[in-house]
């Protein structure tokens, strides 16, 4: 699969694909910036008036709830709705799911409104997802969600993939990446990258960008957690011991030098 | 009272708070990162319709009106009432206040409406809400609102205090903090903070950190801005020499780096 | 020209103006961030019913519509007519123009209302205002955009500068600036920007800065260009073989470090 995942890295810096992103003020920075340096290029655009415009002349289209609020959810509908009508792939980071009745009320409306083509998250938002018991503790994975361990996590993840009828992934210690049918575990990845705020946010911009140039949304998925899990052990390499502001410049540093050898070298990928 | 910041900052890494911020759009990524960085849990939520719910999960809450609008005010109001009725810490950063009228009858508004553990501004912002004379200029502070010197400063800070019944603090070449009885100064910290945005936005994050692992806002209003001061320290001498881009990523390195040793032994703290 | 640049920068530093930005939450920290590293003061504000009080207490105005709505539109308008009516230059950074129908509306609306000192954009949103045909692709320019070369860049923004009575500038490899009558070409940067996102915004903040200590527009657009085209070198040459997130910071470093004899020393300005 590391192979696969390298050729579309290759064709993601070629086509430049435009990332349409209606995402959270927290962390798009950082969002445009890694899509900026995985090779494809971003646009943020959040108004009602111009979103499905701006969806029209993108490649993929990612929403992630992050700071939502009923404005932003509207666009996001409006988007997707757009994005699936021209065949677009869209990716859902339903960041903090559980955490808040808005939050519960926007993945539902989401969910009934549009077909994604990957979602992903951390144990506590699949959970809440999935309709297990969740114990959001705001967008920061809850301890006890993670009580069920790999096994639980794989089962969970496989039905809310088997539900929505997309490709479904949770990053955490081992990533899981399932379509229902096939599932992936990645283990690359490092601690440190729960101590910078956005990871999870850039990894959903990878893979929004994967899935600009594919639309094999499970290759894109894994795609994106893979170098995102490989960027984050090279940047805690090179920076881990200056700090976490260090570390957060070295992974943009990481995705802009990531090569298709390192790829290939570093990639633990293992069957469920 | 070195020895006790040292002991608070050992907890926030053992309960990890969460603290939930309303601010602004500007600083808010580094609001959301030394936060981590300090070993606690950020979570930014403005919507009208999750704010108390995201409070009723956090153990502080932060409000930060650097980017107002009607809507987050509001927002602020409701989280706030929320915070004041199941007892959780409240920190204000009254940012450019005294600069619009806008900015005044929030403070105005905020003021009435809720309690604070902690407010935290520059000179300009704090001789504002003490109801001094203040010529605030846009969200630096002003020359002019200096000339009263320190001892000026302290008496405006000591009378806010009084009058909010909460511990007040002035960031500035010597930082003041009171409750109105005691009243301690501490003299760390670099001019290079000022040449980098959101340094007072990110001191007020810190207190909100400490405040949500302790009931004696005294003691965790100094603890942020004592470890705030430190930072910017060690930040300088590591990457002074390189420019203020390199002491931004550094000021989040030395937080997540800072140990109970270093408090103790760089604190420059002294009685009024 | 070169000298007058220099002697500019000196001008900033001296007098600090306060830069009113309202501008798109993507890049508005590094916004924030450069505007301070030059030596200035930024104040970001955007709802309606504080714009124009902040205009009233700056010495520029930077309106930049990256992630603009329905709202900040509004705030724009309000801002820039009163920019106008109390004389401080008004800067406009067109993102995106061409792109949506909201962005075209807002872009009319702005030109309509308010008398700008400059418009910064790349060749497609440049093409765009002039009423080129423009290939808009999202924020980044459109290769198909630059077909027309130099000779055709400088032909639509001396036109574009005729039509607004306005300084118009085209960044790009070689950045063009006219007023219709002289036209200045600067051969500094470094094709690295293009791969950091905001560094469009961050000159047109510099050209803010420049704007709040000077009558004369033409000298400070070429200001503001020249120093990010220097500083972008600069940044590459120490920092480019770590990768962007290092090349990012390093912007800041260079602009915080930027001197005189710098600018005087690699400034590559030519005549059109």
């Amino acid at each position: 699969m590391q192979n696969n995942i390298a050729g579309l890295l290759c064709k993601v810096r070629l086509e430049k694909p435009l990332v349409h992103h209606i995402t959270n003020y927290v962390t798009v920075n950082d969002c445009a910036n890694i899509t900026l340096a995985i090779g494809a290029s971003p646009i943020m655009a959040d108004d009602i008036e111009e979103v499905e415009a701006i969806t029209s002349i993108a490649q993929a289209l990612v929403l992630n709830i992050g700071t939502l609020n009923k404005r932003t959810v509207a666009s996001m509908i409006a988007a997707g709705e757009k994005a699936n009508k021209i065949r677009i792939p869209v990716v859902l980071d339903p960041v903090g799911a559980g955490a808040s009745g808005l939050r519960n009320d926007a993945v539902r409306a989401l969910s009934e409104r549009i077909t994604f083509s990957v979602i992903r998250g951390n144990m506590s938002e699949i959970r809440y997802l999935a309709g297990e018991n969740a114990n959001t503790k705001g967008v920061d994975v809850s301890e006890s969600d993670l009580m069920d361990g790999l096994d639980g996590g794989i089962k969970i993840a496989e039905r809310l993939a088997c539900k929505c009828e997309c490709v479904v992934a949770i990053t955490g210690a081992t990533d899981i990446i399932t379509d229902g049918t096939r599932t992936k575990l990645i283990k690359n990845g490092h601690p440190m990258l729960s101590g910078i705020t956005g990871t999870g946010c850039m990894c959903t911009s990878l893979i929004g960008s994967f899935c600009g140039v594919t639309s094999d949304a499970f290759l894109a998925a894994a795609s994106g957690i893979l170098s995102m899990g490989i960027v984050g052990e090279l940047a805690f390499e090179k920076a881990g011991q200056k700090g976490l502001g260090s570390c957060h410049a070295a992974i943009i540093d990481e995705i802009s030098d990531l090569s298709q050898e390192t790829i290939i070298r570093r990639a633990n990928i293992y069957e469920a």
